[in-house]
């Protein structure tokens, strides 16, 4: 999907191809927001005015850079494991046996379905840590633009939580679903942390 | 921008050049809105189960076709409004007629940087109305990425706010400064819309 033009990512994204859909645009807001994140503190490093904070910004320059990565790899995985579950709900269910294997097939599918939004939840909630720890030390001409890298994570969040839920519903194994639910909520506390920063960035802002 | 690969436009985005930056961001996160809800509308045209619904998506579809080229444009724009900025800040400011000359520049090309983020929040608004409307109908096998839609429309709307009120925040003539201020919070009402809409899905999603 990187090497894919955007004007092309979002033709594919707009058709009705079912993949990529709402799953890869959810890696792709965690990828927005890590960009973001990686260019404030390029703007910030080597500033001297801002030479107190240099640490923080290289670690959360080298951070971003991986997220970025990843988030690329999770919507290209996003695309696997949806067509993963359409395949196996296109299973024979003719026999008794049929059935139970398309049954299994299913399950299977769908916690590999809900595993990738759950690390798109995982990489948006590094992203709001990584806002949150280069608001105070960024330089303030890019201020805006640690806002829009916590926007952008708030909404993969919101976005890959849906997606895991969607899957949650059909899973009939108690106990991953339990497990995958407890862990999403972990990682959608940072909500409120991505809020906090558009917020803070809004009042420094002032107007 | 649109010819760029999604690769390519995030190193852009991440790299120390001033542009490609949070203004883009906002305008892809439009884009990526609108594909979304080309996409429902377009997996929900010619089914029979959905067919009361067919002139709603139809009409939807053509709008958000309409907004994610828009979206792409504006992406471009504010790459060229920002650039204007900060060459008017580079204009000599020797003699009494310089500074005047270039305090005068200073504000026209804030006007233009405000103005993009206006246009992305005007979409960032139309694309949460295409959500409301395409939601009672929309294909239920894709109702999670109604809900993506808006979670990334509702990231375009926070992050155009912050950009325009950067550069409000420059501006000296106050009847300029609170027209668009004005404008801008009627496109920040759709907030709660979009909000509904993640909430309207959740809750139907029901896990």
């Amino acid at each position: 999907m990187a090497d894919e033009t955007l004007d092309g990512f979002l033709e594919a994204l707009a058709s009705a191809a079912p993949a990529p859909g709402g799953g890869a645009a959810a890696a792709v807001q965690v990828a927005l927001g890590a960009s973001l994140v990686s260019m404030v503190a390029n703007l910030t490093i080597g500033k001297p005015r801002y030479a107190e904070h240099e640490a923080t910004m290289v670690g959360a320059r080298d951070e971003a850079t991986r997220l970025r990565r990843d988030a690329l790899g999770l919507a290209d995985a996003d695309a696997v494991a949806f067509t993963a579950v359409t395949d196996a709900y296109r299973l024979p269910k003719e026999t008794v046996q049929d059935k139970a294997a398309r049954t299994a097939a299913i399950q299977q599918a769908l916690i590999g379905a809900a595993e990738v939004p759950l690390r798109t939840a995982a990489a948006a909630a590094e992203v709001v840590g990584l806002c949150q720890r280069i608001l105070d030390g960024a330089n303030v001409n890019v201020l805006s633009d640690v806002a829009v890298a916590a926007a952008s994570a708030r909404a993969a969040l919101d976005s890959a939580a849906i997606n895991v839920r969607i899957n949650l519903a059909s899973m009939t194994d108690a106990a991953t679903r339990d497990a995958t639910a407890a862990e999403l909520d972990k990682y959608l506390s940072s909500l409120a942390g991505a809020d906090s920063v558009v917020r803070a960035v809004g009042d420094r802002i002032g107007s």
